[in-house]
């Protein structure tokens, strides 16, 4: 039995729901029935009304924080955002975390047995976007007897998804926090993921995306794809910092193997993922990426597509983040106004680059928390016991800083 | 018969020089011979003072201005820059266009026959670096009879080079024109680097480099580098307006084609690269980039390491270059400036990225007509006739702007 440290939920278990009503997804296919993994963390209040969807990023799942009984050590991917005394504190709300549809982490996805075939769905997965994926949660929301979410949040991708559930779901959610975002992809952005598409479908063991058949993974193309987008995740400061032009052995070898030590992070980084990722899913989740843009059917204005949206809104951003940069998130903000929603929004001066939303800074988890604290108040769900706890290290009182910096 | 149209240098032939005294490589490994392919244009005055160098980029080549015979309508990749009447007048100047050792397309490099084994040198071909590349250009030069440069010029990795003439031969140099360059690689150029060789590597056609045995060309490896290299040579809002989020048929096909007409192009040039270009040769090129640091040597201080050069010296950067920034050409303004160094420098307001430096810019070019104005005037090599072509057109008269605008 490993002890709980202060600020974590401790060990938890994945749950499952099947879904026998067929989802109509935007690409005019249909999944005839599904499966969604999740998890929850703190407890569902009498009226139903404390509950938090987290909702992951590209390589995310539902494991969103504490740690499984059989890995003691691997805790959750936001595990130093969400936990009891944390900034999204679960002795105050209920928080589910879910592994999106197509994913590979346990809901039904391109590695899920097709049970029309009895085969891996592989390449006949359809195309998921964000909006099916926002269908599919809402789903699991009726599962769980939850009529309206105090809020939804999420970093990246993740805040595409509680920026999503405002405009699919308006009477549902209270509350998107959304969070190094962006109401669109560049056309960079999409370059990027396209070149990461190419590698995986040009990998030979990639067989069409049938490669479970054949007993194969397309490592090598895996691999390239998130040596690239890792570099997308990091600001150029911090990898100068960290690495600089560090030389294993200290001297040039004048060959081609490994020897700056940002090559030797990257491929590590790139191994470590071809492992455990599946090469579909990085497809399909770049897709629903490229895909995004919630203006779109409103005549490219993002105002107009959000003046239907009840829900508050706190958005963040990164200064050193260059795949979304704040530019991005004052997008979404300038919309939300101009539509006379309710925002928040902060731009934070913290050095990680796009990666900094998973990371601890103790500014970034302090608007997260004094904005759900305000969400607390408006749903009844009572103040902060004791102080806001990040990472592992419990803060000063909120109290002055809340006076000064509340979100309205 | 092809006529000449204004400012170009017409119809042009390579040349070939061959070397059989070994050279000496910075790897610690010796050339025994090679040659040099080469261009020149404009004529070489009678005291041989008029010369001008022009070193290539990753890609580039020998082919600098004009046409060749059998492909009259494939200019050389600097033709808006060099030819009579235009920046680097040809009327005054004698440009010389050189392939870098370890190229493919001339020079002697991966895919030339080895003369010890009768086979490609494939991946016995050494690791080369700027210093080596600049050693070789030095023998040229001794070839044609051109003790003193009157210039070395170039963008980018050729700005790297024109900046190591200086050190590596002061005595030999009157100016350097160093465009969109750097002293040295960031953390993050290097990392692109290595995502783009690991592309190459790991493509089960690259057979350790000795691909030409088998008959196979690693074109996936190398399409996938050069699609990640293009992204990195354009800026971010060019390719917003160029491209947008524009999808080919206008509607999303929910499908893993080819689909963002962003991702059309990217693949277009990808697949062009791959059937020209040798994948050895880009692995050298890149790796060449990654080890130029001049400063190294002397204890990272690069004004210590530009001490000694005697050169005038011009630099120009592009706003819009994400790939080396004017961040990175004024550290080497600064270093000049601290070596008390005669040192011009122009930042410059263009769109495109990192490829402004190869395409027309009236501002552009004007700067560096002015500088090699006042260059020719030095060498008296007299002044220039007519107006200033930029591209095929003919601007105003140069005076009012040079008296304003000229670099001293």
């Amino acid at each position: 039995m490993t002890a709980i440290p202060p600020g974590s939920v401790g060990e938890v278990a994945p749950q499952r729901a099947g879904f026998l009503e067929p989802l109509i997804l935007k690409a005019g296919r249909t999944l005839a029935s599904y499966e969604l993994v999740y998890e929850t963390y703190g407890t569902l209040n009498a009226d139903r009304s404390n509950a938090i969807l987290v909702c992951h990023a590209l390589s995310g799942n539902h494991h969103v924080a504490g740690w499984h009984a059989e890995g003691p050590r691997k805790l959750g991917w936001w595990d130093n955002m969400v936990g009891p005394g944390k900034a999204v504190d679960t002795n105050r709300f209920f928080v589910i975390g879910v592994n999106n549809l197509g994913g590979c982490h346990g809901s039904t996805g391109p590695s899920s047995i097709d049970r029309a075939t009895g085969q891996p769905y592989g390449a006949t997965f359809p195309v998921v976007t964000v909006e099916d994926w926002v269908a599919s949660q809402a789903r699991l929301m009726d599962r769980l007897g939850i009529e309206r979410l105090a809020g939804a949040l999420g970093g990246s991708l993740g805040g595409m998804q509680a920026l999503q559930w405002t405009i699919s779901y308006p009477d549902r959610i209270r509350h998107a926090l959304v969070i190094a975002a962006a109401p669109k992809l560049s056309t960079q952005n999409i370059a990027f993921n396209d070149v990461a598409r190419q590698a995986i479908v040009s990998d030979p063991e990639f067989h069409g995306g049938n490669f479970y058949a054949h007993g194969a993974i397309p490592a090598t193309g895996l691999k390239l794809a998130r040596m690239l987008g890792h570099i997308t995740y990091l600001s150029e400061d911090l990898l100068g910092e960290k690495f600089g032009r560090d030389v294993k052995g200290g001297e040039y070898g004048f060959n081609y193997e490994v020897e700056f030590e940002i090559e030797s992070y990257l491929r590590y980084q790139g191994d470590k993922f071809a492992q455990v990722f599946d090469a579909n899913t990085y497809l399909l989740m770049t897709k629903a990426l490229d895909y995004f843009d919630p203006a779109k059917e409103a005549g490219g204005d993002l105002s107009k597509a959000l003046s239907a949206a009840r829900a508050g809104f706190f958005l963040a951003s990164f200064k050193s983040d260059w795949r979304f940069p704040p530019e991005r998130s004052r997008e979404i903000v300038q919309a939300l106004v101009k539509a006379k929603r309710r925002v928040t929004y902060a731009e934070i001066d913290a050095p990680h680059g796009h990666d900094a939303f998973l990371l601890d800074d103790v500014h970034y988890h302090r608007l997260v928390a004094a904005y759900l604290d305000n969400v607390a108040g408006e749903i009844g769900a009572g103040a902060r016991q004791g102080p806001l706890i990040v990472g592992g290290t419990e803060l000063e009182e909120m109290k002055g800083f809340r006076s000064q910096e509340a979100p309205r």
